[in-house]
């Protein structure tokens, strides 16, 4: 059995370290489009499978966060459904961004709704809060199917200094506790290339931690959030990787919205899916280039560094 | 407006504080019925529908736990909308259980999920991790609909140790932590009898701690878990209560799967939803009338020290 943390290494190392976050909002949808779809939520499904389209062989993957599906009802979950279906289809990666937690009982439901079925993904995110039997039941399912999870950490948000910043009495922040009781459940089934089969959130904002957190976490992988529309730039995200790869680095809205910078008020009635697959694959090259650069260049301020050691 | 909390609030005066919790796992349902039903998602719903007809004078509302249907995936799904929409039609309060937890737009998101559309519920549950700022936007819909929730503060479950029970540099446990900004973001609004819109998950485990919990947020309503079939006893219960008032305390499995113990593996085939509701109506008001005689002694021993005092 692969480990589906090994295979998004090797997607990675193949494609690069962009992760393409489907959080796509009704409005995202050029207006011809979405007047002539069966219903909002097939739109939906029609503009995500436009951009999946788009930038297959240059992401390492997919990120869907239900919550925008969720917001459509039962017909936003067929277009949610549908999605991960298709992603899975054309042979890449599905991370399933969901952010559940819940008593061991009702993780074992969850983990079921998510790992098989109609919504099966091949990766999840997870929220620590309930504590470690509230991710247990996920993790027997790396053991069973290779599944893997991230599971929130540093997030990107402003909200992440209320509780996740909080400093212990034992020492450390709230969120390295989470960090180091996830490591030592990864410990427990680790990939080909070192990393557990769980990996972390961490957002790729407050850059001048990156060095600590990926040393102290050198084998998890990485889920990054905060990129683009969130502020996030090449330079910070890179930082959070090891040699371009250790983690996936996700956009959303602007590589969702990108098509919108193509058309003024006057045009936008022409726009349709051939154009924000254009938008969508530009912006992820980009994207992808922009890292990797940063990636390269930080190589060599470590080498150099490295070297007037000697 | 009358907000949600006055209506629980009132609810609980009126049929005392039992929340019937409705995470219906097919395998309670008596196999007769089971067969005979279109599908398993919707013999769930028919099962439920059994249940809350036989306890709505004596409950102060339902819990529906979402894990259990999303584990049964979109037909799953259906039958939680088709629950909720059920609920609300007999003139009783649904909380959904979804402990849902993100960033601001996303939160944005499940809150037009969750407190409109095919999945409106009264109340939610909701995970703090990420801060303040994936609570606000579900906030924003108490002051617009009066719409209710409960934060996750101490749950009823082991791993609740493992980061709730954490003790932070600043003093005090993380749990208190998300109380105390729960509590500052209730006193935005507050309902008639004092309580805030917006409440906390207070499992009814650790009764030692309850006198403490319930002194210091007794402007806070809970949604007490655990008790029954997790353990928690009448006794405990009323600990976290103020005058048989200011909580609803939850008890699913015990209600649910109390038919079972009418029947034995010879005559099983014979039960239906008949049974399950004689079952789960006799549950439901023992649990009532233990946890309203344990109030009643509470209040005894707390005249009796007042007058000692004098």
């Amino acid at each position: 059995m692969k480990l589906t943390i090994d295979a998004l290494y090797d997607a990675v190392q193949k494609r690069g370290p962009v992760c393409v976050g489907l959080d796509t909002a009704p409005d995202y949808i050029p207006p011809r489009e979405r007047m002539h779809a069966a219903s909002e939520a097939r739109a939906v499904f029609e503009f995500n499978r436009a951009v999946i389209d788009a930038t297959l062989d240059i992401s390492a993957c997919y990120k869907v966060q239900i919550a925008y599906y969720e917001a459509l009802g039962l017909a936003g979950l067929e277009a949610y459904r549908d999605t991960l279906r298709y992603i899975r289809q054309q042979g890449s990666l599905v991370i399933a961004d969901i952010k559940r937690g819940d008593i061991a009982d009702t993780a074992a439901c969850y983990a079921r709704a998510h790992f098989e079925g109609d919504f099966e993904a091949d990766l999840v995110t997870l929220s620590p809060y309930m504590g470690m039997d509230s991710i247990e039941p996920w993790f027997a399912y790396a053991k069973k199917l290779g599944k893997g999870a991230f599971v929130l950490m540093r997030t990107s948000n402003k909200g992440m200094r209320d509780f996740e910043y909080q400093e212990l009495l034992q020492g450390g922040r709230l969120y390295h506790e989470v960090g180091r009781k996830i490591r030592a459940l990864a410990d427990e089934c680790r990939g080909n290339h070192g990393f557990g089969a769980f990996g972390v959130v961490v957002g790729c904002t407050e850059p001048e931690e990156a060095e600590a957190i990926r040393r102290e976490y050198h084998d998890l992988f990485f889920l990054i959030p905060g990129y683009g529309a969130q502020g996030g730039a090449a330079q910070d995200a890179s930082r959070f990787l090891i040699d371009g790869n250790g983690g996936v680095v996700n956009a959303s809205r602007s590589i969702l919205k990108a098509w919108f910078s193509d058309f003024d008020a006057k045009n936008l009635s022409q726009a349709g899916y051939k154009d924000v697959a254009m938008a969508a694959r530009r912006e992820a090259v980009n994207m992808k280039t922009d890292i990797l650069a940063a990636c390269k260049a930080n190589q060599k301020t470590q080498n150099r560094e490295a070297s007037s050691h000697v």
